[in-house]
């Protein structure tokens, strides 16, 4: 635990006793820093936690107050963490793609209460201005750019997302950027650059499902390899499984993985990065929700590590700023031919309008106040998620706490068949995400993914409240 | 040859024997049809034709009038037609790919006379308006649309193409449309729908080198059969291919193909649909130049005579009206389900913004009126890149005819090394694209694609020479 965090967890616990209450004041950033010896940006990212776990709140030039509405965990026992994962030794063929089609399909009605969602709530997002982009830059739009934007895409658009990497501390060269369409085909080409059908992958159990889908239309094989609900893949079985298998890559996000949320510290990247290098096998880093994360500092990707262009860290604006807009990247490092060429063969480009109304919104300015807001959003949805979850589901359920992202990962009684609650869930227009979708062997069959990110969802509560009790019921048989 | 088409030779004929002169009244339409006893229908069609070629030239309220400024080929002998390819018999593993981007890769300079280009001239599309139809289009986005448009696309946008196809003739049922980015995509994917790696692929000879790219990149093998280069494919020498191989797909281009430019007849193409029925291998059917007849009808595609959903129509508006929108289709027929989840896995959807300009482009009309006047933009540029060739190419250079699109084949004397020439007119700020990245053999080693729709650029007419001046050197050896 890091000193802020320590500082945000004596202030809560003020909070949860009774000492400080609702209303009250909470010591101001000097008096804290002072009367703690800790510095004083350390008590603001303490407080930057709290208020984005919707504990406290600030008052303009008048300091924090602890919230008069506490989150409904605040009094009351939040549930147990999932446990550390145990996959299957060996590597399997994957065939999954039927199932997580007819979960997808069947969760695209705009009246279902979205909990098994991929994507956050359209509200969070500011299409308004991103339209006013997209006039303004097709305005100034010299044609010849659309030439010109041809992979590696558009060469102002790259800069800034290589200015971006940079002021978090990732060195990143425009020469290994390539614009894609979105994440997904970032992700995509990167594993067909680097192997041939029957290649042996490793990726997280669980893992996204996407993953398994692109492995199987690759005729890839599949290593799943353990992970810790909150710091992400187990290193030893990481390494035991580079030891065992001729792995070609590994298909990782360090950051806010799906679905679990967890997030490897970064010592523990840094090691990943390591190990990988002594195997030189290339990492394909999906970091889609890097930046959303609660507490005040952006996580470093495993990108930041590599020191010799194995790894390939994709991101995508979808998530983050501009879903529809198609935009993503990689930073492909050594592989960037590769990838560009495979871009340029499979579908030419990104489309210039989506990529000059980026490149306009980034260059205007206030990308990260955006951020700021849409973080909190989430923070706050998170603890409604956990208490909803705390209250209404069945004894023995466990769940993660993520420190960014929109997803929950629920672990329900054993006897819960994640697939039937999906179906039945659906019957009451609740969507979810089950656990079955998540591992080639199926085996988290008693898990289920809840996306939180929809703060406009009137009926969140009654949603999680009705798969509680319908959990519930499929607990006791 | 068509009744149109005798009667527009008829004209040319009186034209180019001076018959009639420049400036001269053509007989109108009225007079010709009860003349010739043909209908006006026809007559009509006939000077669209001659205006097309610019021939003649109506003048508003008054007639046609034969063109003071008669194109140069007028008064002279055209180039022989290059003779009907002749592939080696057999399938080949294809391994064209270093060679294809170092051809293209040389080529994006902006300041080089873009013969070797695969895009015709920027200034001939409506980027202004796209750009106001994106900003409307934008305006009344419902966000929920993003979601709504995941594969197969938007809604709206389908129906429009799918009343398209069925205005030109071919039933298209908006079920099996798929939004792709770009055709390219959309070959990509039907491609990948169908086979499995090591499977067998029937492609033209001549073929568009991205055919051979998407083989080479899945590990298929290519079996390149002949084409005649006005018709196209020969179906004596597919039948025989089928027989002989267990060919998996077919992937042709049966209106103005590329590079050939040849346009198989309409009962050319019934026959082929009908053939390939009979052995019930998939047709992906390449179809980005077909809206860019010279002749007043849209040929039809082959996927008009499909009556068992074995033709894939894969098309976009990136080559007739908006370019870098990247908005492509596939009318996938029986394959619909295959090539929308595998658009779901690897790029997951298109664009929204560029699917809402192009709805909303569609939706405001004009559509046809800006290609008609593209067509005779384009039939313009071909007298004058027939001229330039007949008057600067080589004795013994054969060039084809193209009805349609923007690229002339030129068959350069059997000593002419085209990588070679290539080179030197890259030296000389000249592009070109030599025959040998057409085939998986580069059998093509003496011939060129010479793109002429470029009508702003200047250096036209003197890149010919050059290109000619060049070649003729070469084929003194």
């Amino acid at each position: 635990m890091k000193r802020y965090e320590r500082h945000a967890d004596a202030i809560a616990q003020l909070i949860h006793s009774g000492a400080l209450r609702p209303g009250d004041r909470v010591p101001s950033v000097r008096e804290a820093s002072r009367t703690r010896g800790i510095s004083p940006s350390t008590v603001f990212e303490a407080y930057y936690l709290l208020e984005a776990q919707g504990l406290i709140h600030a008052r303009p030039r008048s300091g924090y107050y602890v919230s008069t509405h506490l989150p409904a965990t605040a009094g009351q026992q939040p549930p147990a963490e999932p446990l550390p994962s145990q996959p299957a030794v060996g590597s399997t063929g994957v065939a999954i793609s039927d199932l997580v089609f007819e979960v997808l399909g069947s969760a695209r009605d705009r009246d279902l209460v979205p909990l098994g969602s991929a994507f956050p709530g359209l509200e969070l997002f500011p299409f308004e201005r991103l339209a006013r982009c997209l006039s303004s830059g097709m305005r100034k739009l010299d044609p010849w750019s659309i030439v010109q934007s041809l992979p590696p895409g558009d060469e102002r658009l790259r800069q800034q997302i290589a200015l971006r990497y940079g002021l978090h501390g990732t060195a990143v060269d425009t020469g290994e950027l390539i614009i894609t369409n979105g994440a997904m085909e970032a992700l995509n080409l990167c594993l067909e650059a680097v192997t041939r059908p029957g290649d042996i992958v490793v990726v997280e159990s669980p893992t996204f499902y996407a993953a398994l889908q692109a492995l199987e239309r690759l005729n890839l094989k599949a290593v799943e390899v353990a992970t810790h609900p909150r710091e992400g893949i187990d290193l030893a079985a990481l390494a035991e499984a580079l030891a065992r298998h001729p792995v070609k890559a590994c298909w990782l996000m360090p950051s806010f993985q799906n679905p679990l949320g967890s997030l490897m510290p970064e010592e523990k990247k840094r090691a990943l990065v390591a190990l990988l290098a002594r195997h030189q096998v290339p990492l394909i880093e999906d970091d889609v929700y890097g930046e959303l994360h609660f507490a005040p500092e952006r996580p470093l990707p495993a990108k930041a590590f590599d020191t010799e262009g194995l790894v390939m860290h994709c991101s995508s604006f979808s998530k983050c700023l501009a879903p529809g807009y198609r935009v993503g990247w990689v930073a492909a490092g050594r592989f960037a031919t590769a990838v560009q060429r495979l871009k340029l063969m499979t579908t030419l480009a990104a489309a210039t309008p989506s990529q000059q109304a980026l490149s306009e919104y980034l260059a205007q300015g206030g990308y990260d106040r955006h951020l700021r807001q849409l973080r909190r959003s989430l923070a706050r949805q998170q603890e409604r998620a956990l208490a909803g979850i705390a209250r209404h589901f069945p004894a023995g359920t466990r769940v993660s706490r993520p420190e960014g992202g929109y997803f929950l990962w629920v672990e329900l009684p054993a006897s819960v068949n994640a697939l039937t609650l999906h179906r039945q869930a659906l019957a009451q227009g609740i969507s979810l995400a089950p656990g079955q979708i998540f591992s080639a062997d199926q085996r988290f069959a008693h898990c289920v993914r809840i996306n939180y990110g929809h703060p406009a969802q009137e009926r969140f509560e009654e949603a999680l409240a009705t798969v509680g009790r319908l959990a519930g019921e499929l607990a006791l048989g």
